[in-house]
């Protein structure tokens, strides 16, 4: 059985990265293509269920597996903890299906960095204006909070670099078709394919 | 202006590699992708072209060309030098085109070492009996002669890990577009896209 690829997904808010893994996700079938859940420490909100959005845990076994390793990167955002949980990664990749990770570019440069298999691709805006008009929303948030946003987006985008892919988000559906000219790609590659096609060139090879 | 890649595909005979090759060129414009065409010392025969089929040369001249190093790879096949010119290579990689190289194992090691950014695609045959089948032919040659071949198809294939992509010519059709999207998704990598979207990077990242 061919291992799955994990891929770390990365963008400035307002690049329309959530979108375009949701409709990935839709056009692919469970067994071909999942989205990681991660492991959080804050509370479970209405319409939310453990194992689908998040796994839900409380924070002493979430420093439990802090302290055991068990995370592939790990964050504090205001008092809550989130985290990859290495073993569910590689329990899903071991039956072949391919798991996308949205996470920034702190995430994915401790995911790169014990899991150096890893393909990473960055989504950018088409422009300029096109980012600021996103960031800016329906207007009803302060100069003060919209300025915040578009540092943050800077400083997000300042990691592009660190990526194996690249994916300009001008047009939605080209955007998609090219995240998924990219993992059909990676499934062409030696690795993937060795695995896959090991009796036929058994075969093929055995005089 | 983002560099072309330099594709090199090997495969035994009768896996289609030929066929696949000119069927991709078919569908792609001249601007997009286009293939290596090879110096040779041997003679031209009835309606080749010099510049299209070949660069036909004379002895004195490419072994002049092997001293100054102006080969990614050469060989002698029957008392005629082949060779492929990295000049003529690197010209139009330069202008942002993609160049296929049908070549033996043997000349992909050699670029790789000279050009150790060339991607490799090996093609596989469907089966062993399919492959016999190809080797066959019309059944006008003798057994020695297909042994031979069969031999020949061995000691190539067992190369095959040796390279980037694997492609398996089942469908052809579906082989078609397997190198197609192998194409597409290495034109979304960093540094083609970086070249690419240089400009837009700029702005996206000034303050």
């Amino acid at each position: 059985m061919a291992q799955g690829t994990l891929y770390i997904v990365s963008a400035p808010s307002g690049a329309g990265k959530s979108s375009l893994i949701q409709a990935l996700l839709k056009t692919q079938p469970l067994y071909d293509t999942q989205v990681s859940i991660s492991h959080t420490t804050r509370g479970i909100r209405p319409g939310e269920k453990h194992g689908e959005h998040y796994y839900f845990v409380e924070k002493e076994e979430f420093k439990q597996m802090i302290a055991e390793d068990a995370f592939l990167e790990h964050a504090e955002v205001f008092g809550n903890y989130y985290g990859t949980s290495r073993h569910a990664i590689e329990q899903i990749l071991a039956t072949g299906v391919d798991v996308f990770l949205d996470i920034d570019w702190q995430g994915a440069q401790q995911i790169r960095e014990k899991m150096p298999q890893a393909r990473s691709i960055f989504i950018l805006p088409p422009s300029k204006d096109e980012l600021d008009r996103r960031l800016r929303g329906r207007g009803q948030d302060s100069e003060e909070v919209i300025t915040k946003r578009m540092e943050q987006a800077v400083a997000e985008m300042s990691h592009y670099a660190e990526y194996d892919y690249l994916i300009v988000n001008d047009d939605f559906d080209t955007a998609l078709s090219d995240l998924k000219i990219i993992i059909r790609a990676e499934r062409l590659r030696m690795g993937r394919q060795k695995a896959r096609h090991d009796a036929l060139i058994s075969k093929l090879l055995a005089d």
